[in-house]
């Protein structure tokens, strides 16, 4: 057996932004290097962020990729970190460029490179693309089709990217043909709920299978809707949880391995073998240093343990909004505070987030509030030490009605509008970032105003439930006094009881209440997740339990409510190529064209 | 030689409308069989329309399309119409399901039948799957791999869909080999400007590779953003234009064709073909008629001269708009007419489309707006026949500033907003469709309002630069008189010429004009067409010839207009599985759930 120690660096990178990630590559590398690492790995496309959408499709953008890269190298060697290998994601380009139809422009690639001695060691590419759910990859990439197996200190460590592991056939399958000692696995994967346990079980299957190690660095933060959560592990070759990183938090997982040694007749060179999926994988090996190190004593493994289910999801809020906010150059955020249990869960996460401080509430107060709206949202801000306004809307709302009768819904929506354009003008005046409240319940039923309670920039919990926020505003409350650091720590309850408890209601006309147009929450949200988020078709929902007559009444919700939600106003297009912004690109994201040289 | 008399049915399909679309195969393929067709030919995705999204993902959809497929087959039986062959698009699945992570689910289809004799005779589907611009298909489908040659009246006829023609190698590239007369192509391929050349010019080419004739039939309509423009061509097998439909209106091309008699010798079975680009296709002969008809008489062909660049532009957003309205059950719209050039060309579009007694206009003049915008906006109105009322917003901005004190931007926003409210307000209460007037010079740059200007269901204008938004208006004007069927027959110019000559402004503070804010349009929109459309970087947009101080300046107004733009709060995703209606649907879509059975 041979020793190895190494570093995963869970770090937080951030879209665009080439030299900022440069820098943490460097940082980390160094704290490593301090740890005595002998090999530190980097995430999935740590130098560009991820996902980077089209960009990956614009010249500039894939040469400002490899420019940085190299001189990244360079820099790890002028700092005195050259000999510490370095494996990191970036975006490349096939040198053979595949110039036909409907291939993406450019050929990029997702890859990864070994830096060492100021110089780019090796570079592959994820084989696997991604193209369902969050994914669209074959958009944007090509495959790439190469397994580089790097010996280190004895050790053949052999890299792939991501999708590689949760796919059958390709690199992967390739590694135990490859004798590898260890194998390396760099990733971007969001976060699902219990998605946890998913990747362990993966890592552990792909270990055996690979015969060998397998070391998983994951990238943690948040990229517009997406959280990356960490989450970064280590198993043996049988499968073994050895390492294990904290979730949500940048991280430095640091173990010390007994890998096999690698055997002294597998020369460098490339050898191309069947890949089991209808592709040829080139293994291309390299050797930095043949021998093993001397034998030396290993520190304690560091196992964390996931957060309990709950834990996680406001976990996931707190860095998505906060990196959000950040990230797209906010410092504070703005949000109307009705007295409601929805605004009252966004503003402690966001205080969560940024802290007190930096939120900024308005109460919007309207003839049909009710007293205990206003006074309820007072005591959640003294509480939690918000900034707050009062602004009534009495009057506004009566300059419109000189001009218009509206009646009924148009009545209602008017109120809700008017609030938006009192947070909308604030946010303008002081360069808040507006946050919204809509839960996914209410966004899903249509129970929302276009351009009223969903006008903002970031909607925190708009992918829970109604359920899910009640659960969520109770469990934070549990945690008054807790030492969890991705909780502000608060003296007391952040959310007064009488919030989570009452009724709800939109108070848009005298007495309404939400049961007067949905099913109670507890009845449809189970409903809504089956329809909506598991995509199960009428028959299914019924022979599932839920009452015929409700599925008929959702479906025809959620149908209805989908067509409303699109706020953005479509057009036909009639460009002479549907290319450059009107391709997709990450709202969050630093990338600026590079100047004139 | 044998003799054929083909129709291609260029006709206007609704997503999600199964009966509807099969509604029209019959009515369709009457016509045709009364004009003595012997073969009809329909869409890609007929039955379904066009594009589905992930529709395509939910079971019961795919069930849906293959149940109406087989009883349209019965049905058209059933009304004596079962001996002319219906070849259509419509969705189907691989029976042999590839379930494997990262497939999409249930293997979906972009499919193409032939009907005969109350029965589905041979089915395909598209090989190449198109995953850029607008298209994202390898999300939800899976390849087709077979090319069926059915011999009609002695003429081995080749099917293929789309794209298939667009990438070389698969089914196209083994037409040729399997020796047939003719190849047709069925299509759901949007307009694009200029797009009606490219296609002629690759029809022209496919058919001299595949050495026969080739029908390409292409839908019609409006879809979301995208335009449908028809065009359907026949060409020979030199690629000699035969016969060509109009463009922007469903219309059944009728063609008399002398192709080459097949060869007896040549067996119905299959036979597995090398394609070309590394798959193989398996050429699926069957035959209904061996014998060449006797000779009859020929209908001389009609070849429809496309419209001018100008021309087809206004014509597709006439259409786009229509069928946006109409397909999502709207019957009127409602603007806000400001009295400038973009709002007057959208009520002008709109009233093209859908007539001008179902167009209403609010003008909402503020205490900046000139007199000369009211009366011009009068005039207008007067010359088109439109709905207008007057709503001053005055007292709602003053009751605004009592509880506010917003300036510049944020003060000029309110005024925006305020106005948006208003026509929200009507569309709320009488059920008309917002359209908005922003152009995609404005949007580009960010010289708009969130939930603003831009609030709205439909932007015609918004993929027009202000450069082209003043050719369409004087070159609508020059219409007046004219017989052009997507035209209303207004009496006299319907835009008033002040509106067209008039310096731009938003009239938001005292003799603001855009002028101030953004560069001359005749220098910024070049720049934004390369930038935006053709996604050239910093250093190009230089050596193309344009000042680097202005592609400085510009590249920062875009760039920071792009994040503006998305309005639509994004948040963290923590559902289980990213499904269901968190997926990609159509907002115009008629699926509706198929009740219990």
């Amino acid at each position: 057996m041979a020793q190895l120690r190494i570093a995963l660096a869970q770090v937080n990178s951030t879209v665009g932004d080439l030299d900022g990630n440069a820098d943490l590559i460097v940082e980390w590398t160094r704290r490593a290097a301090d740890a005595g690492a002998h090999l530190v790995a980097f995430p999935e496309m740590m130098l560009t962020g991820y996902p980077v959408e089209d960009l990956a499709l614009r010249k500039s953008f894939v040469e400002g990729s490899l420019r940085v890269l190299e001189r990244t190298a360079r820099r790890l060697a002028d700092e005195g970190l050259g000999d510490v290998p370095v494996v990191t994601g970036y975006l490349d380009r096939r040198t053979v460029s595949l110039v036909r139809a409907g291939q993406p422009a450019g050929s990029p690639l997702d890859a990864a490179a070994w830096l060492h001695g100021g110089e780019v060691l090796v570079r592959s590419a994820k084989h696997h693309l991604p193209n369902y759910g969050v994914f669209d990859e074959y958009r944007i990439f090509v495959r790439g089709d190469r397994l580089p197996v790097v010996r280190l200190h004895g050790v053949d460590v052999a890299t792939v990217v991501c999708e590689d592991l949760w796919q059958d056939g390709g690199p992967v399958s390739v590694t135990e043909t490859a004798n590898a000692g260890l194998l390396l696995a760099i990733n971007a994967s969001p976060y699902e709920r219990d998605k946890d346990d998913v990747r362990l079980e993966l890592c552990a299957r792909r270990a055996r299978e690979a015969g060998c190690a397998l070391a998983y660095v994951n990238m943690v933060g948040g990229q517009d809707e997406l959280v990356f959560d960490g989450d970064s592990i280590i198993v043996g070759a049988d499968g073994t949880l050895l390492a294990r990183a904290p979730q949500f938090t940048e991280h430095l997982l640091i173990a010390d391995l007994a890998l096999p040694a690698a055997d002294p007749a597998l020369e460098p060179g490339k050898v191309p073998v069947d890949a089991l999926d209808g592709t040829t994988i080139t293994i291309d090996r390299r050797v930095l240093s043949p021998t093993p190190l001397p034998a030396y004593p290993v520190e304690p493994q560091s196992v964390s343990e996931p957060l309990d289910d709950l834990g996680e999801v406001y976990a996931a809020l707190v860095l998505g909004t906060r990196d959000y906010v950040r990230k797209n150059g906010f410092r504070s955020v703005i949000l109307g505070l009705s007295g409601g249990i929805d605004s009252a869960l966004v503003a402690t996460i966001a205080a969560d987030a940024i802290g007190p401080d930096n939120v900024h509430v308005v109460l919007l107060p309207s003839r049909y509030s009710s007293e205990g709206s206003v006074t309820d949202a007072e005591d959640l801000v003294k509480r939690q030490g918000l900034h707050s306004r009062v602004v009534p809307i009495a009057r506004m709302v009566e300059a419109f009605e000189e001009q218009l009768d509206l009646t009924g819904l148009a009545a209602e929506n008017l109120q809700a509008r008017i609030r938006a354009n009192v947070w909308m003008g604030l946010s303008n005046e002081y360069g808040h970032l507006v946050l919204t409240g809509g839960n996914k319940s209410e966004l899903a039923t249509g129970y929302s105003t276009l351009y009223g309670d969903s006008a903002g920039g970031f909607g925190p919990i708009k992918d829970l439930t109604k359920t899910m926020v009640w659960a969520l505003a109770r469990w934070r409350n549990a945690q008054a006094g807790s030492d969890l650091a991705f909780l502000h720590p608060f003296g007391e309850e952040p959310i007064p009881e009488v919030i989570i408890d009452k009724e709800p209601s939109a108070e848009l006309r005298p007495g309404q209440k939400d049961r007067d147009s949905l099913p109670p929450y507890d009845v449809l949200d189970p409903l809504l997740v089956d329809y909506v988020e598991r995509d199960m078709g009428r028959d299914a929902l019924v022979a599932a339990g839920h009452d015929p007559a409700l599925v008929e009444r959702v479906i025809r919700l959620v149908d209805l409510a989908e067509y409303k939600r699109r706020q953005y106003p479509p057009g036909p297009k009639i460009t002479a190529k549907n290319f450059g912004r009107d391709r997709r690109v990450p709202i969050t994201n630093r990338w600026r064209e590079p100047s004139a040289e």
